[in-house]
C-alpha cells in the first residue's frame, strides 16, 4: 500500500504529465523560514524509512520525522542569515528539495538553496533599488565550439546610451557552471546593491564556463574528458592555459564587440573561486598587459608553479606592482586550501609583491564567495 | 561497509565542500547518447537496492543494474530525436541526474533533460547561426513585489541600433517557472534557427512567471497560497485575472520602456502552455485592443466560461475575426486536456470564430510545446 502511494506520487511528477491528468500529492511547503530565523524543511516520501537534512549551516545531517501524510520535516535552530546549500538524504540518497526552485548549478552534485534574510537586508538581498540585467549569450569558442556566457549589465546600462563600462571577468569553481556566480553567488544583486549605495562603480561582469575540455568533448561528440575535478598537475595547468587562451582570444573579443566596454587593461578585472581562482591567477600573471585588477577567492598557486611559470611576477616586483592595481587573496580559515593560500601570501610577501588579503571564518563555501565579491567589487576600477 | 561508502560519496557532494577537501567518487558520465540514438544512463548509488529510469520516451520505468563500483546503468532502445525529461527512481525516491546540469525548472518536481540530436539538426538544436540573447530582468510587479522576467532578444538586436521589434509574451504551465520556456522549451534556439532560415520575423519574446499569488506570498512573508495546481473554478479565474492585470499593467510597460518594441496590438502576440494557455486566452479575450496574435498550447476555456465571461468573442465573431490576426489552438491526442480542447475548437467553429489548429501525437509534454512554438512563431507579425 505504501509502495503504491509512493509510486503514484513519483509517477505524478513526471510520467503523469505525459500520459494523463496528474494526480497530485499534498502540497509541500519547503523551505519555510520562520520569524526567529529557524527553518522548517519538508519532504514528501511516504515510503521512505530514513530522511535527513544536510545543510551547510549544520556540521552533521539532522534527522527528520514523518507525519501521517508521509511528509518528513525538521525545524532547525535559528540560523545566521545567509544563503546556504542543502539537500535531503532519503534512505541514503542525496536529493534536491522538489518544493524549491532555487538550486545550485553544478556538474557533480545537486543541492537546493535556502535564503535566510537579515533583519536589515543583506548585501545579496533583492531590494527596491535599480536592477541590472543578467544575459545568457553564446560566443564562438575554441575548436569550432559554441561557448556560453552569463553577462551582468549594471542598472543604467541603457540600451540606447553611449556610456562605456569596465569589465570584471569572474570564473566559478570546479564542477560549477557559468550560472553559479548568478544563481548561488547572487553577483547581480550584490552589484545592484553596492552600486545603489555608491560603493561600487557600475561595471559589466562576465561569467564564463570554466571547463573548455568538457565543452569540446560534449559538442564534438568525443567521450567526456577524464575527471575534471583533478586540480593539480600538468593537465590542470594545460587546462588553465586553454581557459586563458579562450578567455583572451574569444570571450574578450566577443564581449568587447557586443557590449559597451572600455577596452583597456585599467578597465579590466579578473577574479575567480577555487579552480576559477587558479585560472584567474594563471591568466592574469600570463597577461599583465590585459588585466590590472586580480581577485583570487579561495585559491592559490604554489611557489613551485610561481617560480617555474611566472618567475617575472616575483622576479621583478616593481614592474608587477606597477602593472597590477589590485592583487587580492582571500580564504576561509576552515578552507581545505587555507594552508596553500597562506603559503602563496607568504611567497608574495617574500618577493615584495603587493597584495591585499581577507581571511574569513568558514570553509570553501559560496557563503564566503559572496563575502569576497562584496568586499572586492568596491575596490575595482578606482 | 556499503553504507559507509555511500555516505562518503553523499557527503562529498555537499558537506565535503564546506569542511574539507572533497573526496570524490568515480566519475559518472550520464546521460551518454550513443551513435544509434540509444542512451546510456548511469547513477552512482552503491547502497541502493533498486534503481529505475523514468523517462518521457518510455511508458514505464526501466530497471537499471549495478556494477562493481556501485554505478547503476541502463541502455535504452534507440530513441526518436528530441529533448526529454527524465529522472531516476532510487529505492522509490525520484531524483535528478547528478551528473547532468540540464534540468527542468519546476516548482513541484525535479527532472533532468536528455537531448538526442537528429541526423540533421532539429529546430531546437544549437547551430552555427547568429544567436540572440536571453536576459533575466526584474520589474515592479503587483502589491509592491519585484517580478522576474526572462526576455529573449533576437540576433541583430544590436545594443546601439534603433530598430524596433514586435513582442511575443509567452507563459509557461502550472508549477513551471519563468525559466521553463528557455531551459526546457529552448525557445531562444528555435527562434535563432527560424530567423536564420528566414522563416520567422525577428522578435522579442517575454517569458513571465505565472503565479502572482505565490510571488506575493513569498516576498510579503505570508504563507504560500493554496495549491497552485488547482486549475479550475473561480479561484483559477481570479488568478488568471491577476496575472492578466500584471501582464498588461506592469510587464508590458516595463518591456516597452526598456526594450525597443513596436508598442501596438498588431506587433503584440501572447501565447502559453497549459495554465499559461488559459491565462493567454483569458488575457487576450479580455484585451482585444492589446493582442492581435493568440496561441493556446494544450489548453482551452470551457463553453461555460466563454459564454459567461467572454460572450463578445462568440457573440460578435466579425469583430473578433477582425481584431485577431491569429487564434491558434494546439493539443496532443494523448493530452489529458484533449477532450476539452476539442470542445473549445467546436465552440469556436459553431460561433464562426476563425482559428487555426494543430493536433499532434503525444501528451501534455514539452516535446509538443517545442513543436507548437516552432509552428506558430513563423505565423506571427506577418
Amino acid at each position: 500500500m505504501l509502495t503504491s502511494i509512493r509510486l503514484s506520487v513519483a509517477l505524478t511528477l513526471l510520467v503523469g504529465i505525459a500520459f494523463g491528468q496528474p494526480p497530485r500529492g499534498p502540497l509541500v511547503v519547503s523551505p519555510q523560514v520562520n520569524p526567529d530565523k529557524s527553518v522548517t524543511f519538508r519532504y514528501l516520501a511516504p515510503g521512505a524509512t530514513d530522511v535527513k537534512l544536510s545543510a551547510q549551516f549544520e556540521k552533521t545531517p539532522l534527522a527528520m520525522t514523518k507525519d501521517a501524510q508521509g511528509i518528513w520535516s525538521v525545524t532547525t535552530q535559528p540560523v545566521k542569515p545567509d544563503i546556504y546549500p542543502y539537500s535531503f538524504q532519503v534512505d541514503g540518497v542525496t536529493v534536491m528539495d522538489p518544493a524549491n526552485v532555487a538550486f545550485f548549478p553544478n556538474e557533480r552534485f545537486k543541492a537546493s538553496l535556502v535564503d535566510i534574510p537579515g533583519d536589515t537586508p543583506l548585501i545579496h538581498a533583492l531590494q527596491d533599488v535599480p536592477h541590472g540585467s543578467v544575459n545568457y549569450d553564446y560566443y564562438p569558442s575554441m575548436a569550432g565550439t559554441t561557448g556560453s556566457l552569463v553577462v551582468y549589465t549594471p542598472p543604467g546600462y541603457d540600451k540606447n546610451s553611449t556610456t562605456k563600462y569596465p569589465v570584471f571577468y569572474l570564473i566559478s569553481g570546479t564542477t560549477d557552471t557559468e550560472e553559479t556566480f548568478f544563481k548561488v553567488g547572487r553577483t547581480n544583486l550584490i552589484l545592484d546593491n553596492l552600486i545603489a549605495q555608491g560603493k561600487a562603480k557600475p561595471m559589466i561582469i562576465v561569467m564564463p564556463y570554466g571547463n573548455i575540455a568538457a565543452r569540446i568533448a560534449e559538442q564534438k561528440g568525443g567521450t567526456k574528458p577524464a575527471d575534471p575535478t583533478v586540480r593539480d598537475g600538468a593537465d590542470a595547468v594545460k587546462r588553465a592555459n586553454d581557459f586563458g587562451d579562450d578567455l583572451t582570444g574569444n570571450v574578450m573579443p566577443y564581449v568587447e564587440k557586443n557590449y559597451r566596454t572600455i577596452p583597456n587593461k585599467d578597465s579590466r578585472a579578473i577574479g575567480g573561486f577555487s579552480r576559477g581562482g587558479g585560472q584567474t591567477l594563471r591568466t592574469a600573471f600570463g597577461n599583465l598587459d590585459k588585466f590590472a585588477w586580480v581577485c583570487s577567492y579561495s585559491s592559490y598557486l604554489s611557489p613551485q608553479e610561481m617560480d617555474g611559470n611566472f618567475s617575472q611576477i616575483g622576479g621583478n616586483p616593481d614592474n608587477t606592482n606597477k602593472q597590477l592595481k589590485l592583487l587580492w587573496v582571500s580564504v576561509g580559515s576552515d578552507d581545505f586550501l587555507y594552508k596553500g593560500t597562506v603559503e602563496f601570501m607568504d611567497y608574495l610577501k617574500a618577493k615584495k609583491v603587493a597584495y591585499k588579503s581577507l581571511v574569513t571564518n568558514g570553509g570553501h563555501t559560496w557563503m564566503n564567495v559572496k563575502t569576497y565579491v562584496a568586499n572586492t567589487a568596491p575596490l575595482l576600477f578606482r
